[in-house]
């Protein structure tokens, strides 16, 4: 590891004030964003997330066909802790909105699975960077694929939409305008953990945004962090969990294949 | 992502001293520090990195015989920049020594490879944690493979020796006892990127410490940060480096193996 | 190796024929068919490929938009061998149908890459097994993703549409009816080849027909061979061939992004 | 797919007539060798396996330490069925001796592991090609690395020692000479299906052949087929089968480290 040097804040500080109460140690949450390399804009092209009628699959599970949300459970943080909350999302219009006091989780528990979504960042824009359009999909209810109006909004690259969130630069940037449906097709690998409870092999995911690859196998490290490292914690099946961020981000046609 | 609280020393100096020069923003080197879980301790078996005359493959590049550093000069910082400062480590007895001054770096550059190379902490204890027989080897000049003395030293776990520092935790803990001489055979895929400096294929490495798999085909995502995040830097063939981190410690039998 | 365990048939023959001029040794195209396990069918959902208007997204390189095949010429063989001979293939109503000459290859050459191509077998049935609708797509010229009408139309499941062809067994069967368009979704990481010729990573490749998941990125042991095994060949980038195999199959909207 | 053309021998067969002229239609074991490119001859290091006094890492799990083969069952055949036929091996000198009547298979069974295996081809030379020297080590009691006098002894090249046999080529040929101790350290992650029976990730295997990397993390597509093509037939843990092939092998110091 490479030697500490000591940031010329807190030296300056040490010298300077009575700093007993100080703790530069804190991590911020800007100490784990990157800003580069910048993933290429794409305009995709006219695909099925903006089609009517797109169906899933006969074998689906499917977990939000429009009409409720019965499959899901309101979610406090986003862990996959146990909940019989009842969710307080919004369904209008064979949409599911975010709302603004809980997560969504699924009753269900998932393993390797491919999972279809697709999702709306609000048409009339507000905030920038991480505050517009912000939502996230938790698989396994740990690792968060990134949901963020990108659009000509930059942020920081591994939490942009198509990174897994803080860990997985995307490949391109193939956002579609504020407003219209975006889909996410997504293969996921779960990880493997040995009797010690260390990954034996990490989880890997494969991402189509609105048809254009934005992730290519990535291996996922451990659970997403706000603040610090991904966590390597041993777990078995889990639920999907869609963040409740603040922004009202809607959402349709969600279904997984058990693979 | 998270929303953003603010830290508790953050809110409280904020109110109780004019601290606006105050950046408890910085992040700091235990922000990226993983606790947990700990890798099993493993005794390793009686191997050839303990016997006179291992000798390395006729196919091999043998970086360091015994003989003299010819192949190293010297580097500041760890990154693979151009030196051509002469290396100022003492050869003696056949052993090469981390001195005070400067890291190692090799004169060639490698890609995928199959490594070789044994190491020697202090037979006087002294420090602990990371301060205990510490230095590392950096793939391409970029990824860090831990090296410290870990026998009866605890830390943490994302920096024990076997670990790709800050990224991957150890599967178990071989380590031979201070002054012992250990190997490390590694197993190294180099990363891909694209034209648009994108990594479409992560570095992949595969770690034997004293005939222990400790790494299972580690995805490395990025480069290796006492601070923060890996970054992602696109990039061509790339030397060894051996960090100095001001522990004499001692390494022999040196070679690649371009796969 | 296991022992030669003479077949009954051999035996039978030897025993009751003068059979020195028999030559049991030739290999047939049976041989490495694999009937089973048989992936279970799935009814594809509603999606693009059967949609008007789907579009490439902006970074792609088009290499059919149904005006012309410009970017093609024949190829005899499955071999991408130079070749500046016209194609033959009729282009009708956007369609670009197989013809019975030769197979079609693009003038580009391509290394890492995601495909997207529609197909259409031929609305009249045809002929049945490997004899109904088959035509394939080989990347870099030499790894086969079969096409095949496999709508209710059993055979060996190393060689149904979805397969990596006498390779990879597709994990689903999600074929629409003959004469509907389907789609192909392929994410291509090319092999990579040490100075000996030998393949130290091979090609990955991961499949979605029809929006279902086929393929998990599967390893690529080596060319695609109807008779014997696959066959290590070191190479650089390659076309796209697509085979004539002797029935009218049509393609559109062929496109590839460099990855 | 090629176009099918019916074999001669089946039509003639069809006919009913005159056998001189007969292909039969059966593929022999040639149909699936290949034999190139041939991967270069490396002169491994003096290494352990030649040591006296190597002993396994504290937590694996000894299968023969030179005593007995208490651990071991005769095994007819080359697949895991369950057998408590005693084994006839000869134990001589801290060798296990492969004998004429049976394979040898392990009692226990296993899934992801870390295999240490040392084995000796007869040091008188007899036979040439497959014939000398040959044995293998079937890893969950399918999936074959082979073992075989290659010393100055071509043979085709997915039949060599560390190939997987008939399905990937190895990197190297660091045999040893007939008779002295040669080891393999090997890095097996199971393979995983499906309900289906599908295999959705292949096994992998990673093998250092007297400490030279022969096999980077190969994808095993299936199991060991002497004719025709690897089989996919989902299981879960197995155990290691030693081939008896009519040579007498010896094998020593066999450990497993569950990962």
């Amino acid at each position: 590891m490479k030697k500490i040097t000591l940031p010329l804040a807190f030296v300056a500080l040490s010298a300077g004030l009575a700093l007993a109460q100080v703790q530069p140690s804190k991590q911020t949450p800007e100490s784990t964003e990157i800003w580069e390399p910048v993933p290429p804009v794409v305009t995709p092209g006219v695909y099925s997330a903006n089609t009517a009628g797109t169906t899933p699959p006969s074998d689906a599970i499917v977990l939000f066909d429009g009409k409720n949300a019965d499959n899901w459970v309101a979610n406090k943080g986003y862990n996959p802790t146990n909940s019989t909350d009842p969710l307080q999302w919004l369904v209008k219009d064979g949409v599911l909105y975010s709302g603004k006091t809980s997560s969504a989780m699924t009753k269900q528990q998932f393993g390797d699975m491919q999972l279809h979504i697709e999702f709306q960042t609000p048409p009339k824009v507000e905030g920038n960077g991480q505050g517009r359009g912000n939502s996230g999909i938790f698989l396994q209810g740990r690792y968060e694929v990134q949901v963020l109006d990108n659009y000509q909004n930059p942020t920081y690259v591994n939490g942009m939409v198509g990174s897994i969130y803080k860990q997985a630069i995307p490949l391109a940037n193939p956002s579609r305008k504020p407003g219209e449906w975006q889909s996410y097709d997504i293969i996921y690998l779960a990880p493997k953990f040995n009797k010690a409870g260390l990954m034996i092999e990490p989880g890997y995911v494969t991402v189509l945004l609105n048809g254009v690859l934005v992730q290519n196998r990535a291996a996922i490290r451990g659970t997403t962090e706000y603040i610090g490292y991904p966590k390597v914690q041993a777990h078995g099946k889990g639920p999907l969990i869609l963040q409740d961020h603040g922004n009202p981000v809607g959402f349709r046609n969600i279904w997984v294949r058990e693979i």
